[in-house]
């Protein structure tokens, strides 16, 4: 297991290092990239909020064990917001199984990273899967569907 | 209709003015908080990605429109990452119907605020409905319903 140390000198490698652990399953290369603080969320598709190191570890230690370690993931139309300390990378997930022909799930997530004696760190992670707008629509969102 | 002056001096202050906007259906009150910008992004929920001021205001029309005026948000359990020109308000919104009983409902929001010219705007609203850890579970995640 890395040491804690200042692994991530810039926000974009500790993204690149979040998506590499999820690709390989890498429970220890996953929590390196958090940071180690009550305080922060993790929210994973359809799941509950989660706040804090130890059930954001918990979390992933399930995922992990379920085999959606084989999943590929690419990122695209980030969207970035930045700050000497805090930044916030709003992207959208592309997953697909190595090998595997069919339709890929998209995913929205919003990280967002805090420059910590360790470096930067992830602190929030909100993913939600993607909907997609129907096809025909000039309505960019459906409000029926949406709570606001 | 607001100018678009230095309405919103810290980011709890453009937070205040969005939920009241959305409380109030008031959409000249809603633009106001965000950044007239095309990156912004706002995710309603189960809604999908919409980036840039024109489709955000596009889908506050929609919501307006459908009589969610009529809803009452209170945010709990925020969390709050802050740097001098970027912050990040992770908080679960309760949202009623005034007078009326029953079960409410509640969304967790990453709420993300820049220091613009014209002080403090919305930068990324993204919502997605809270989904409750099954009451007997010890599990915080059930893995089944996640993609990751």
């Amino acid at each position: 297991m890395p040491s804690r140390s200042k692994l991530y000198p810039t926000p974009d490698d500790a993204e690149t290092a979040f998506y590499e652990a999820f690709e390989r399953g890498d429970l220890a290369g996953m929590m390196t990239v958090w940071a180690e603080d009550d305080d922060i969320v993790c929210i994973h598709p359809q799941g509950p909020r989660l706040t804090g190191f130890d059930a954001v570890r918990e979390s992933w230690v399930q995922i992990f064990a379920g085999g959606n370690s084989r999943l590929r993931v690419r990122t695209t139309e980030s969207r970035r917001f930045a700050g000497p300390n805090v930044v916030v990378h709003a992207v959208i997930e592309v997953l697909s199984v190595p090998g595997q022909q069919g339709p890929t799930q998209s995913v929205c997530a919003t990280n967002v990273y805090e420059l910590t004696d360790y470096g930067w760190r992830m602190v929030v992670h909100h993913a939600s899967p993607v909907s997609e707008p129907a096809p025909l629509a000039d309505d960019p969102a459906p409000p029926a569907h949406t709570l606001h």
